[in-house]
């Protein structure tokens, strides 16, 4: 088997045992948690999809290790092609799910690694590379997904890791063993953690030699003894507990992030792909960076959803012909597909590595990823335009199905007649939801913080701008000579 | 009395008779109810605001018909001086509270008809004006808070009220009786329904002879008989049912919608301010409309809060020196400025109608909410880039009590030493209320549309505009003769 | 005589002997230069309204010192109606003449120094105040057109005047007389410079001790001996020497910028109102500074212009009633309006200062001044898409005379057979002058860098806010004691 | 010979007898025209760049048709790859001549044809593609420039073609004779026409059978009799002929534009590509169009000049390293960039048409065109930020050269003692020449108008997307089922 189903999916997520707490309670059935499942849900929709025919062209890929059909979220990408069927399969997914399906952060790390450890080697002479390869092919055949994670506490923002008064705020080794290494940190926001077969830890930054302690990388299974998560709340979680069938917006879809906690965590060496080779970092960093930029063509798939219910609620409100309607729809598709553009720019422009993996055009990645922390919250504000006021005035679901109520609702919220009022509140739900429920944390503030907020991608833009070729341009124009 | 105090409003409150419906059952308890209760706070305030000695210039008014000392909220303007003090109780009174505190459409319903009732008795030798100025007195002797209501569900948005399939989409009268008059109909998105002791009607649009039956405004006790509240639901409404001190981010106030339902409801003739005046209705909208999208100085206020949590999370996120925050910060001050100058300067340019009453410049006031529309989304966007992405993956407040995880979170969560990672919880549980929480349907969404969508104000702008003096002195620069 | 008529100001400006370089001459007749008149039929613009019926509320005031009617711009504001009738002033001058009118920097300047040079003598028992209102009402007395000149070259940007290697960059006291002192150093960007009767220098930023010697104020004529104008030119500026009546698109105004060289000029004590009380050079700064940035106020007349234009060139285009074309007009308008509530609120908000002279409210005048360093290239954007693209690529006005070429176009170029050609072609290149033209350079560049460049209101807005109380209001309706 | 130099085209120039006027007469030697030159030398760059080996592989092509090396410009796009390269030779001239280099629009026009002739062949067995490739082969062995011209004056826009009182407001047939047709009519704001050898001609919107006589495409020696030329006035167009060398900014290169009528022009047969075929003027338009939109790639180029440009000011100025001037340079990368991204995805995103020909993704080229008519415009203002309010207030070069004024301007202008107070002034003239001048003619009103008008752009992204499968899966995640 190399390519699990959705239902193998779900049934190997049963076979770990984490330890997962939310509400202040340990989640005895992770997968079938009503807050949770939505989101392994949307996980389980990247196993399903690539046994699907007609989208099997993007969502597989062959393994360059094996020469076996993988799920392309295990692939090492190969070619332009790859980079851009990465950004394809993104948008995809994103509109199939309408929200974060979780697993490019894996992908991610597998192909900034793929580099890194390759590179360290030529350097150092270290065997990372074949590590990192042969613990590859374990992921690809048996189809796991892998949290990659990166971002640390921090503590004091303005102090280097080994500065810190509690060194526990940056992933450290705590203990060098013979058989392999012990650490102790967390990393925070870790997207679709308890959904995960495997987890990869990267540092967060650049080190220099006095933080070579934090320059590890490695890779573990989800459920290593130390291992905690502690399950982020979203706006309107809890309507999942309700029961209904309405009040959710997205009945079936949704992400999760946790706080993963690392206390005194046994990492065997042939699972260490970074050991103190601080000077690579940087790299890491900055290409894993990259990659999970250009990952925000998921954001794209989400925006295709949030205009559909858009037009939908439109036309339900029976005001889908008035020009200024149809001119604001226009603006949503134009700065959806300028998002577009992006993710299939970087990805078009990309490059070979020594190791032989193609990398995204980083500058280009940085850019597109800095629209999404834009373009997303214009869309959701001209999607609520358009809604109306009622998204956010709406009865409940329980006010529709109550006798006393659900003959007012249906009566004076009926704006078509060929419209059930039903219809026209689930469209108004699933705005709701994308705008200011589970899934805007998603569609809004992930994309403002996710794969690194704004000025991370305006400091990298400003190091990867050619400006002398700029300035040179210019002087010579006017005349000026040096 | 003329001024009641917070107290004894909520005791008033007790003892009115409302039928109200939520999540599909009959709200027993309205003033107790967990969810209502915060709506309630904030109406509470503008009662006691103007019994403190530093508020009272801005919080009441002499009457101009008792002499007496009112809250403003139940005064008719009588200067400019009068117009700009709303606007500062606008602000003042949102940053207090942190959302919206609902008693303005009411104030506002009574300015426009101390003008409307004058003007139609001038032309139709009607009563209006003498029947209006005594509901007005009994109004501001029992300092009550009235809701205003104008939107009706309105149906197939393409026909007038007197096509449509339902009739009862727009109220109208369905008898008319010696003693007054019986009406039929609903009012949608009412925002402080419940927690007022008096609803003014108000036609919903301009209209036409055909549609005279609907050409009606009228005041109503709040729980007179045939009147039933149906509750919106908000974005994690829920979370004040959890008991907790931090999740809900506002501890204290919030604000609700709800949709009002008149099933044959007898109002008396002395209660009735217009009946089939058909021509007078576009005034009354556009004037209600007006002195409303003034009202949304409050959104200046709510702006204050959102600046000054982002301002905290910055400091407490150990980041507040960056000079990308701090260039974020000056800019989410300078768009709240520029709304406060908005609801300042059509205070400025206002003007006596024949009635006596000050009315706000109706162009600027339109200029004013039209901003309103914009500037809230892209405050809020800014503040969830200062807040970090610590915002929507924050672990539930229970998680932080419980003593598997509050070790966990007080040591990874810090990122200062002098700050508890308490006040970094309950500052990023705040901007979240704001942004995506029960407050952003208030801050964003009914910024969007509160006192009409963004194209009823481009509509007014291009009516009240003089094109042809802008085009004269074009035309005469140039050398244009005509 | 206290109001001179537009002929009397050209008359007066004959007899001034300046000393006026252009393109590398002297310019002999600077009145009749075909270059520089229109910007002298700018200025005369503010006294032919003067004595205009219908603009007299606004054009005039009362001298506070001597009771005479005088032209508003000598006036000291006297109460926030005056404040407020000041940036009325500005948007009709700017409608009226499409261009800068230069004459409001002097008022500003005025202003400024009623209040600082009382506060000086309040603090140091000096005379100041005494010299300005015995020069002030030399001014009104004059109806005297003033300069008010602040920005220094500056030199090198990281040093403050004391430590600039060329120590003329400041301008300075180079000597100290018994009758006077000599000064010494430059103004650059001087607005209206040779069309004024007298010029008053202020210091160019806050100073501390060292650089007492630059912290200078005083008054001199124009034509004072050792000052040197050289003119800056406009974008279009030789279109004016062409000889035609279309090509310049503003057939009768226009602005313009000097640098004013100050060689060893003597000034006699009488008419120097600071000298090395640099602790109060932060107050005129900032005092003239917000004054002048409520004097933005004009943009919003310009913006008429543009607005009329635009408006026109649609229905010349024959697309007036496109629905995007309609919609384009309705922004333009909004943002135009926009940014009339930011001048009218500053005035509305202003307070009394010591001296009796009413002063803006600093926080808005900044806010307001910096929304026009952004919107009038917004307005100018969609004046663009709505005109064509026929603005930049119409053949010039001696085409459509000669015979070879004057059938072509007529022909060709009628979009409208009610519309002669001619009047298309004037509209044009009336948007041309306001977007590229010699009018751009005033409503885009001065717009952006006159009365202080953006940066310099950001610092201002941060400043002027009280941050404190918005952090008050968070922390308290989140839970935070402190 | 297939490649000319630069000497060579300016030659071959010379021999062509074009009828042009300009300022009313009849330009008697259009190559040495100090207004026109710059513009052909533009034009030259196209030439002498395909001879540098570092551009070689982006500026040449192998020709489909007769296997020799050409000039990319005449090339038909076999490939995605040559639709990227077309984009990135774009970019490369626009940085290179800060301005419009003219020869895209032929190259746009032959491959739009190579597409049209091919499918009205397949439909109505004509020869159009047959001629056209014969016809191709003439232009890439001569390696000719070709203006492709599509723009009608349009007369009335609310008529079609057959119903305009004036039937010459759209290029029709006059005449059909046995070898040929006789056509009539205008192009309006032809791009480098003066500087062309041949000149296509394409109908300018889609038509019906009642148009029949305008749906035609045609070539023509630029030369043929009956052509008249007459050239449009940019802003700042006469500063070329002061014979400095510093106030025209961009010192060598420009774009011009032209209105060219024909006069009752005889068309030999075998260059008529289509004749009354309308049903595929629409598909002639939106294939040119795309293209087209495609090419203003070009202003990404003349990005980077304007960046290069401000941030070399902000050296001169000594301000380069505030943080606020960094930020404002990082967004000016980020928006031209974000620029790129569109005309590199349009182009990575094409596909084979039946012709063979490679055709841009339709969509995103109208996306990235659309972007297009606003980034320059924030660009643009930036620049004026960055710059300083100099300038507009510099005075000539003449000053700088006269005895009487050099001293000052150099002693005053000079804010960093390394900076030769000269370049400073270079600098700024080049952004003023890019941002008001005759390259902002350019950068700015060609960018809105240039291939379309925003609305156009507009309307082709409505038709283009895909709404259907939007709202499928918005409907789907919601729960409606229809």
């Amino acid at each position: 088997m190399t390519m699990m189903s959705a239902e193998q999916y779900e049934k190997s997520l049963r076979r770990l045992n984490l330890v997962v707490y939310m509400f202040g309670k340990r989640v005895e059935n992770v997968v079938d948690d009503p807050i949770i499942r939505p989101s392994m849900n949307a996980v389980a929709k990247t196993y399903e999809l690539a046994h699907r025919p007609e989208h099997e062209d993007i969502m597989t890929a062959t393994s360059h290790i094996t020469g076996t059909i993988i799920n392309r979220f295990t692939h090492i990408h190969q070619s332009i092609e790859d980079l851009v069927k990465k950004s394809k399969m993104g948008r995809l997914l994103g509109r199939e799910t309408g929200c974060c399906f979780q697993r490019c952060v894996g992908m991610d790390a597998l192909n900034a690694l793929s580099i890194v450890t390759f590179d360290i080697d030529a350097k150092h002479g270290t065997e990372y590379y074949k590590r990192f390869v042969k613990y590859l092919a374990y992921v690809q055949e048996n189809d796991f997904t892998v949290d990659g994670a990166m971002t640390d506490p921090k503590g004091d923002r303005s102090l280097p890791p080994h500065k810190q008064p509690d060194p526990d705020q940056f992933m450290h080794v705590v203990e060098e063993k013979k058989d392999g290494i012990v650490v102790r940190g967390a990393k925070a926001h870790q997207t679709g953690a308890v959904n995960s077969h495997e987890i990869i830890i990267m540092p967060t930054l650049a080190m220099r030699e006095e933080d070579k302690d934090y320059a590890i990388s490695f890779a573990l299974p989800s459920d290593a003894e130390g291992i905690t998560y502690i399950m982020g709340r979203q706006s309107c979680d809890t309507r999942k507990l309700e029961g209904g069938m309405m009040d959710q917006g997205n009945l079936l879809f949704g992400g999760h992030e946790a706080l993963v906690v690392f206390d005194d965590v046994f990492v065997p060496w042939d699972r260490v792909f970074m050991f103190k080779e601080y000077e690579f970092s940087r790299q890491l960093v900055e290409q894993f960076a990259a990659y999970h930029r250009q990952s925000y063509a998921c954001k794209v798939g989400v925006g295709d959803v949030l205009i559909g219910a858009a037009q939908t609620a439109a036309e339900y409100n029976g005001v889908e012909r008035a020009s200024h309607i149809k001119d604001k729809i226009v603006e949503m598709n134009h700065l959806n597909e300028t998002l577009y553009c992006g993710c299939i720019a970087c990805a078009s422009e990309g490059h070979k590595e020594p190791s032989g993996t193609y990398c995204v055009n980083i500058l280009l990645a940085n850019v597109h990823k800095h629209n999404v922390t834009r373009f997303p919250y214009e869309i959701s504000r001209l999607a609520q335009d358009i809604a109306g006021g009622l998204m956010v005035t709406l009865p409940s679901e329980k006010d529709l199905q109550a006798p006393e109520t659900a003959t007012w609702l249906k009566k004076y919220f009926e704006a078509h007649h060929d419209i059930p009022t039903e219809h026209r509140m689930h469209i108004l739900r699933l705005i709701e939801n994308l705008t200011l429920g589970t899934a805007a944390t998603n569609y809004l503030t992930e994309s403002m913080h996710g794969a690194g907020s704004p000025q991370a991608q305006r400091i990298m833009i400003s190091r990867r701008i050619n400006m002398h070729e700029k300035q040179r341009a210019a002087k010579k124009l006017c005349g000026i000579e040096e």
